[in-house]
C-alpha cells in the first residue's frame, strides 16, 4: 500500500515537473538541481559558480532547507535573486515547491536558477523538480565509497563534481575508484574535481556548465 | 493523502518498534542506533568502538544499505556476528527490517547489538527501529551549521559524537557553535568530540556508553 501512494504521488511530481519545465522554457531560463550530502559544498560550490557566471547568465536560487536559511542569507548576500523553500522537515524538494516559488523570481530577467537541493544522498535523486540537468557533489572527506553505496544519486545525474580536493592529502580517498564507480553507473556522465578554496578545477567546471546552460537556452 | 498514509505507516513502525524492544529486553540485549550524514564516520567509530568494548560486552552489528556490503565485510572482517541489511534504495531503517534481521544473532549470547544506519541526517531520525539508545554522528568536514539546519537528527539522539576532529586544523568549524545549536534542542545530551584515527576522545565516549549499555542490561 506504501509503494502505491508513492508511486501516485510519483506520477503527480512528474505532471508538475513537465508543467515547470514548459514554463522555464518558454521564459528561457535554464534550471539547475544541484544535489549531495550535508555538508558536501553546494552552498560553497554555487558562491563559486555564481562568481564566475554572473558576467555572462543572469542568475537566481532558490535554497532548499529542512530549517532556517543560513544558506539563502548567503546568496542573497552576493545581490543574486534568492528564495528560501523550507522543506519544514522533508527529505527532498518536489515540483510542486518549484512551481509555488517561480512567481518570486522576474523569469524574464533570469537565465539560469539554481536550485540548492537539501542535504541528502538519497531521496532528492528520486524526484525531477523540472531541471534541465543535475548537479551532483561528492565531498573528499566523504570518502571515496560512496558512488557505490548511494548508486542512484550518481546514475541520474548530469555531471559529478567531487568538491574540497584541496584537502586531499589529508584524507585516504581514491580518485579512480570514483570515476571508475561512477563510470560504470553514468558512463557519459562528466566528472570535474574542484576546490572553492583555491579555485582549482573551476576553469572546467565553469565552461562546462556555461555550455549546458547555453544548450537549455538556445 | 500523502500525510495521512504516512501516519499510518509510522503507527505501524511504533507496533513493530515496541515489539523489537520487548524481544531484547527479554534476551538482555541492548540495541544502539548509530545515525548520520554519508561520510561522518560511521563504520570508522563502530569498527573503533568494538575495538575498546569487546573485552567487556559481547557485540553484533547491523549494517543498514541502500546497495553492497561494503560495511558489513569491514565489520565481518573485525571476527563479530554482522549482518547486512540491504535497504534496496530506502532512505532509512524500519523497525520490521530489524525484526526479520534478528534471528540471524544468537541474541543468549549478544549483549549489544549495533545498527548502523543508512548515512542520512534526515530521514532516520523519524524511525524508533526499537533501540535503547542513539548515537548521533557529525563529522567535522560537515561543517558547524548542521545541527541548526537538520535540527530533529540532534533533537531526538541520546549522543551527539563530533567525529574526524583530527582534521579540524584544515576547515573552519567552531565547536562552541554546535554545542550551543546543540543545547538548545538537546539540553540533557552528552556531546562528545572524537578522532578514530588519533584515538582522541574516544576514552570518554566508551566510558559514557558502557555506563549506558550497562544500564539497558541492568
Amino acid at each position: 500500500m506504501e509503494i502505491k501512494v508513492m508511486h501516485q504521488v510519483m506520477e503527480w511530481n512528474e505532471d508538475v515537473s513537465e508543467k515547470v519545465r514548459a514554463v522555464l522554457r518558454e521564459k528561457r531560463v535554464c534550471l539547475v538541481n544541484v544535489m549531495g550530502s550535508p555538508g558536501a559544498g553546494k552552498t560553497s560550490l554555487l558562491t563559486a559558480l555564481i562568481a564566475r557566471l554572473r558576467g555572462t547568465f543572469s542568475i537566481g536560487v532558490i535554497e532548499g532547507d529542512i530549517a532556517g536559511q543560513i544558506d539563502a542569507e548567503k546568496i542573497a548576500a552576493l545581490e543574486i535573486p534568492a528564495a528560501q523553500l523550507d522543506t519544514d522537515g522533508a527529505c527532498h524538494i518536489e515540483a510542486m515547491s518549484i512551481q509555488n516559488l517561480l512567481p518570486a523570481f522576474d523569469l524574464d530577467a533570469l537565465d539560469v536558477l539554481f536550485v540548492e537541493n537539501v542535504g541528502n544522498l538519497v531521496c532528492p535523486a528520486e524526484f525531477d523538480i523540472g531541471e534541465n540537468f543535475r548537479l551532483t557533489l561528492l565531498s573528499v572527506p566523504e570518502g571515496d565509497d560512496k558512488v557505490a553505496k548511494y548508486p542512484l544519486m550518481f546514475t541520474d545525474t548530469d555531471c559529478l563534481v567531487v568538491t574540497k580536493c584541496d584537502v586531499l592529502p589529508y584524507f585516504s580517498f581514491d580518485k579512480e575508484r570514483v570515476a571508475a564507480d561512477y563510470r560504470a553507473v553514468n558512463p557519459e556522465g562528466p566528472l570535474f574535481c574542484v576546490s572553492t578554496k583555491t579555485g582549482d578545477g573551476m576553469e572546467a567546471l565553469v565552461a562546462h556548465l556555461s555550455a549546458r546552460i547555453r544548450e537549455a537556452l538556445a
